[in-house]
């Protein structure tokens, strides 16, 4: 089959690989829709998982089941499904142990386009198809349902991190994709204020729609004095890392109230340290939390977003900006995420 | 000063009481707008507290502050606030617990209208001023900002105590305005599907603008024979009862998952126990946990709320189709809570 | 084989049937050690599952390892391991949402002698063996490693469901292995006063070595009147229900602080409901918590029960008060554990 | 009054100071028993919370109530109490947010000997005595019951923040009298492994009976290196910091699994940043939680402590190594804090 692939750090490009093998608890389909993610480029371009050769790139797909293990119950050939960018061995203690995103080793749910050919292929390969993949409905875009593989439940997982409640004040770092998704999961979680870092028109009316209130750009000072300014000397509840650096967090500690938590759901792929400032930490006495997480996953996760979709609770029809057709545009859409244009939020791919 | 009091079990008039007296921690207050709530009808016409003698009534309110103790330090004479239902100890061991609306013994936090004289006056008294009140924002209308005092609380701590999270199916068992209230509040948790209970078309209007899905009547049938249809056997992730009786744990028990949560809300009046039945809570094992709380109360948490006024997360003023002017129109709007024509939802008295 | 089987309600008896087969994430097992349980009688001679024909009793096992499938990755034959009551699906959407031992169905995680056959017999299957099994230490007796299968997971789970904190007050109703385990669990979460309900004194003497402080006959008065006796009217803070029956439910609710917790880990056998007294549960709203559920199991927990017994922080051994020797005495070991003679606490046969 | 206060950064001395005055709601007490802290220390000697001119130190005592504000309920004069080092403001919004211990500010529940004179004088101050004080048993020993003011809610809520459960594995990094109280707090969470590092071998002993399975010197290498060696490379589930500087997180990060907690409760008097290690973080993916707090005080912890000792859930007695006699020997105590002779744990003043 063909696959559009990694080649080695810094180049990517079609290649032929055979068609992935299914066990009995798997299944092979083939795409309908897929994304590239900014993951994508950190992976090709700055060579953040270290060097990969010939992999095939890419980790959100809605794809056509082409064949099913012989124990899979609930899934059969010729159905639509949601497969997610993470995939669990639900069985390893890590899972038993409440995170199975670390199954096997830490991020070790993560195998598309990590150390398993992705979903930029003409086949993909799903382990434990039963509680990894939800089937499709009908009524549902293809191309929204992308959404759910990583962006709608990364973003979300920000506000699940920040244990956000009724009326609290959130400061949402980065307004791509992913943060959009956190400023939306923040106001379903009952959020007040929720103040967006980020400056790319686009990403900032979308961000209005979904439910932030206030807007900063790093280019104008540092954040924290923005936040202090704007919240009178008092801070924030909760903050949301979803862009930045490593040196974002110093930021983050200083805007945020005692007993607060950082919850972070940026990939960070460059620097020795994140560094917590002493003071602002309150000589490590202050209560405030700091964590971050690759996205949980699951069927009954994705089942869940989307009976949030069926039910209207929530719309990322504003995410798809750039719609491309054909497996062969792949390289086109990847070029996007990496030249990012100003009026790019998401780009799909049908198939 | 006059006040519109329970008289004794099934009688209400008006008296003359001395204005309450200031503790250096405490305020007194005049009301600028007050609504009656269907727990003075419990206590007045079910005698549900016991015996009562000459007790004003009333527990919401907004005033305007005559007098402050000398050692309150964020309000001052003058001030319009909102002094929520429950109005606890801070101090108590059971606040240090974590339930401060249970200090000094169970309920010990519902003093106005329980055991201390209510809001239904010319002057009203409140306890730990700094902790217990909140600043009224300038563009608040006052008669919304009632509804802050215990319907929102108590209809979000429905929400609160069934922990709900992300695409998550809910039963809602009564839209009186604090059931609706506990319907905005699972919205604003994440709430998938959300199926309510009610009858009266006005109320279930309003439950559609604050994010139901899908209505039964308990006149057709079982609650949890029609909530089993509608899922197709699996029942519901949680329940909220925020109306019916002691029997309703039934249909409730009935209609929950293995894992959900029962939370209750609802002011249970009358009968010697609530049953659950013991096949459908699985012999003892099913992990359906069932619980019920009087509101959490406070300054924060009322400024929390305020927050999610002002940043337009929560707009209550559909909840007030009746309005009525001076101190003296309480008696009416107390009868319209008893009577509850089909078109009530919630009276405020401006005063 | 050969196996000790339920013929039917109120009957027992050995009986020939094939030996399991084994899936291709399975494992086949002979028994080393093996226990009956209070279940067990339950389901025979109580009927409480519903009619059973010729299905293999036991579900606590430590046995060795006479075939694996070919996708099992951590065991081989010959390996000794124990084998817990629970064995659930862990791809199911139920374990996802955190409750895997009601995988499938409600309770579904529970298959040995409940609807597959169980241990008490020459060969038992076991599910997903890498994630249900954990290796048996050399150094472990093998008669209380048969504990970790059902007494010590089902006995912690009380006091986890109890959410039991630093110095609370405990009430631990019925002290049988799974009551003893539930007061040792209570010592190991810091519990203060541990006030334990029994009168066989083989039992009240395990329970003192296990941390109980004070002991309650039932046969002398009301549990919650004792209860407030002993706490000077301030009641407890959380209560574990390890036995009784449904009406134990009652003296539990009026034992207990407003914000406490009961937990129940006892099988309800009989009874059509359980009643919660109206004004002792604070109408409705004194936030006290009722809650039971099936022990989780899993390769971790059996692990890290391990590993408290490796490092002495757990010692069962006091439970084993018969031991009985060859397969062919399981039934009176189960006849023990009908008869329950005062000395008994729990029954071993070593194969 | 005589009282022995920091005279300025680097000088001690006695000076003269009028009695504090007592408000409603206050308590003045006469110590009976005090003990000084490596926070008198950090304050003194390295500046850590800035100039202090004439400031009485010490924050741990035992005393004798000589007067109460007239609206103080639950204690009289000639009681004798336990005065915990963090007395809050609990009506105020940090405390109901869950934080007392920030009441008003960061760290603002920590008054004595930071903003307010402390414990070594004649006479102290406690504020909301009802809220903030203990009545000391009559059979408890007042040394000991010093080691409740600071010792014990410090060292135990290391195990609060790092949420330990049956059967983890444990790395407590200092074993001074802190972390000797986190070795025995994660004891009490049914903890499997501790691993301890420390090499005093006063403190090494006594860990021992706390707990403690394993010790580790800092002085042999890398702290996660020894970890990884002792756990075959898995590392540990959770690590409490109770010693150490801002860089000991760097070797925790590398200690600790996946979804670990690292639980910090050491003050840390210097260094800009602390670092967090950014590809053992898991490029901010593996969910390890990194958290420091205060201890939380208040009149119910401490009640719930006594109730451990009273109930021998607890044995603080090996850990008061030098007893001293006379207000006037608190100078020599303190200077054996500062000396660190190396069979020190903690020194007691019997006044």
């Amino acid at each position: 089959m063909k696959g559009f692939a990694m080649l080695r750090i810094g180049e990517v490009g079609w290649i032929e690989k055979d068609i992935p093998t299914c066990g009995p608890f798997d299944a092979i389909c083939r795409p309908l829709a897929i994304s590239p993610c900014t993951s994508d480029i950190h992976t090709v371009y700055e060579g953040a998982l270290g060097e990969r050769t010939d992999m095939i790139l890419g980790h959100e797909a809605v794809g056509e089941i082409v064949e099913v293990g012989n124990l899979v119950k609930d899934f059969k050939v010729g159905d639509k499904v949601i497969a997610p960018a993470i995939t669990p061995d639900w069985g390893s203690l890590e899972a038993q142990r409440g995170f199975s995103m670390h199954s096997g080793q830490p991020l070790g749910g993560w195998k598309f386009s990590n150390f398993k050919d992705g979903v930029f292929a003409e086949y993909f390969h799903v382990n434990e198809a039963d509680a990894n993949m939800a089937l499709l409905p009908d009524n549902m875009d293809i191309g929204e349902a992308v959404m759910l593989c990583d962006m709608v439940p990364t973003g979300f997982h920000g506000a699940e991190l920040a244990e956000i409640t009724y009326g609290e004040d959130v400061l949402i770092i980065g307004i791509g994709p992913v943060g959009l998704m956190s400023v939306k999961a923040s106001y379903l979680k009952g959020a007040g204020r929720i103040i967006a870092v980020g400056t790319r028109q686009r990403c900032i009316d979308l961000a209005k729609e979904y439910g932030a209130t206030d807007f900063i750009s790093y280019k104008e000072g540092p954040i924290d004095q923005q936040v202090m300014e704007l919240t009178k000397g008092k801070g924030v509840d909760k903050v949301i890392i979803a862009g930045g650096d490593v040196d974002t967090f110093i930021e983050a500690v200083k805007s945020v109230k005692a007993g607060g938590i950082i919850s972070n759901v940026n990939y960070l792929g460059n620097g020795d340290y994140i560094r917590i400032p002493r003071e602002a930490w309150g000589v490590g006495m202050t209560h405030i939390q700091i964590v971050g997480g690759l996205m949980p996953a699951g069927r009954l996760r994705t089942e869940r977003f989307i009976n949030m979709m069926n039910y209207n609770r929530l719309d990322v029809s504003g995410m798809l900006t750039h719609k491309l057709h054909g497996l062969e545009s792949l390289e086109e859409a990847l070029e996007l995420m990496h030249a990012k244009p100003r009026d790019l939020i998401k780009p799909i791919v049908i198939v």
